[in-house]
């Protein structure tokens, strides 16, 4: 199946599902790029969680979504329990129109769900020479410096600019000290994660997957990690409206009802303040990759890899996993 | 001396180096209150070198500060190599203000100087019901990720919201994985610094204090610190036109010219989203802090500690080491 096919795959079943054949194309393209991008875990093998939602009407296949503009410049959406990544798209979109019309964007958007990459939503502003940020939160999965019990989820910080350069800057990074792709994918393989990232249910330092599954993350960098976390949980909760403070429900386990997640985009023209941004930007990634290094390796700006990789990945057919292609077709027969 | 002398004092030493009275206690205000929070790296400590930096032109005492309005909501400062204080003063009144009248303020300042601690700034934006990041570069002291020479400054994100509690919540948070003050210190007293900080300048893991200020301090997260000190530099350098990429000046050891630091500040009204911010950020704060914890300890919100600090430590007077005395007195005599 080409990467052609396997798109117009997705959309199918998402209109089987009940979606508008609009919306349906804009989830399978965010899929899609999840997969180019080497984010697997945020590509096919989340689609049955989210047909599964819509059937259990904790995900709205048909919302009717509002924008309430505030200002030329700021904007609220109330995502009505859209798919993630209608809600984003929507707020992305509007974020641009905003920053080019006034040179800033500023747009919340509540009663969403899980969008996917914050770095496909921060590109599209990135294209349209604008500097912006992602901020979501997420069901928990981290703990508070000094917790032994999840609150805050990866709540990622998502940050682009233009570079001028073939691959734009995008940095996203969530804040847990490793991906919990990698202790599922350790789980399964039966392998021991690294020291000092996860809590047992007990509050104990674990280096079994199954234990820290089933325990807490640890943050990045100890309080300060987990003050980032906590900022993220603020920006695209408390202040968005959005469900907050460790009440976002998991989208795999948990279909009591709709995951109210929010987001904030913030975006900015990257030359409200300087003639030539695009020259600047370039001689700061010039020399920072000049910068003599430890093992005659490159030094990568943040997006740099991302961007080879889907370079690469667009080239070949994406390799699907036994137990999606089942998936797939269960879902197509709905 | 109590507090209050102590600020006439300092008042004193500025005007006697020709800043204007407003200048002087505006520096001397932000001096005092690093020492009060407890950060003696960023207050008495520093006085000396904004002194020599003015006797030695490369700090303009007098400087003819100019604001640029490009929207209601945006505004560009060129600090004309004024003393930071003064620029992020004024740029955090301008970034007030705006917020205030639109909702959102972004402002850009080019040509300025250490400011001190960011969060001095973000936590009068709080106090005026916004939300509101502070960003600021440095002179080198980290690596970018891969590197084995200093590129980016320490580069502090900071972030504050109102937190309906007595403790503003005000994240400020360097990009290093320690601080180069505790180095220092181990220095002076010939301790070794933890392992895997900081590099010697061949690029080797080093514990020695002395070969680690020599040469390079380690980002926060490896890839993901690296990303987020780029981040800042990019913010605060390449976006507002100051310098950046490895160009800002040592204060205390380059006195070839000025910094051109720069300083973005970006704020908004804490309930353009939501009824009642103030209700549901207490209600986030107490969730979180009622985290069960790993030692029975108390899990603090960023800035609580800090609040509580300054709170005791407004009550008595400031210690002053017997070299700052000599500092001061010094720099009385002009």
């Amino acid at each position: 199946m080409s990467n052609n096919q396997l798109k117009n795959l997705i959309i199918k079943i998402f209109v089987k599902h009940k979606l508008k054949k609009l919306h349906a194309t804009i989830c399978a393209k965010a899929i899609l790029n999840a997969e180019l991008v080497g984010a697997p875990s945020h590509g096919l093998s989340r689609l049955k969680m989210y047909c599964e939602r819509i059937s259990k009407k904790v995900i709205n296949p048909r919302p009717k979504i509002k924008i309430k503009n505030i200002s030329k410049s700021i904007s609220m959406i109330d995502a009505n329990n859209s798919i993630g990544f209608v809600a984003a798209d929507m707020g992305i979109k509007k974020t641009i129109k905003n920053a080019r019309e006034t040179g800033i964007g500023l747009v919340g958007i509540k009663n969403s769900g899980h969008y996917g990459l914050s770095g496909y939503y921060v590109e599209q502003a990135v294209k349209n020479n604008l500097i912006a940020f992602a901020f979501t939160n997420a069901p928990p999965a981290i703990a508070p410096y000094g917790g032994k019990k999840s609150v805050f989820g990866t709540n990622p910080i998502c940050f682009g600019s233009p570079s001028n350069n073939k691959a734009p800057f995008i940095l996203d990074t969530s804040m847990s000290l490793i991906n919990r792709g990698k202790i599922r994918i350790a789980e399964k393989l039966n392998k021991k994660i690294p020291k000092g990232v996860a809590l047992d249910k007990y509050g104990k330092p674990t280096t079994n997957a199954k234990e820290a599954l089933s325990g807490v993350q640890l943050p990045i960098a100890e309080f300060r990690g987990s003050g980032l976390a906590w900022m993220v949980d603020i920006l695209s909760g408390v202040f968005v409206g959005s469900n907050h403070s460790g009440k976002v429900k998991d989208p795999f386990d948990d279909f009591s009802g709709p995951q109210n997640i929010g987001h904030l985009f913030i975006a900015f023209k990257d030359n409200i303040f300087v003639k030539n941004y695009k020259r600047d930007i370039k001689k700061n990634i010039r020399r920072i990759k000049n910068t003599p290094s430890l093992k005659n390796q490159n030094i990568f700006y943040p997006g740099e890899q991302k961007y080879l990789r889907e370079k690469i990945n667009s080239r070949k057919k994406i390799k699907i996993p036994k137990n999606i292609k089942i998936d797939l077709n269960s879902l197509l027969l709905g």
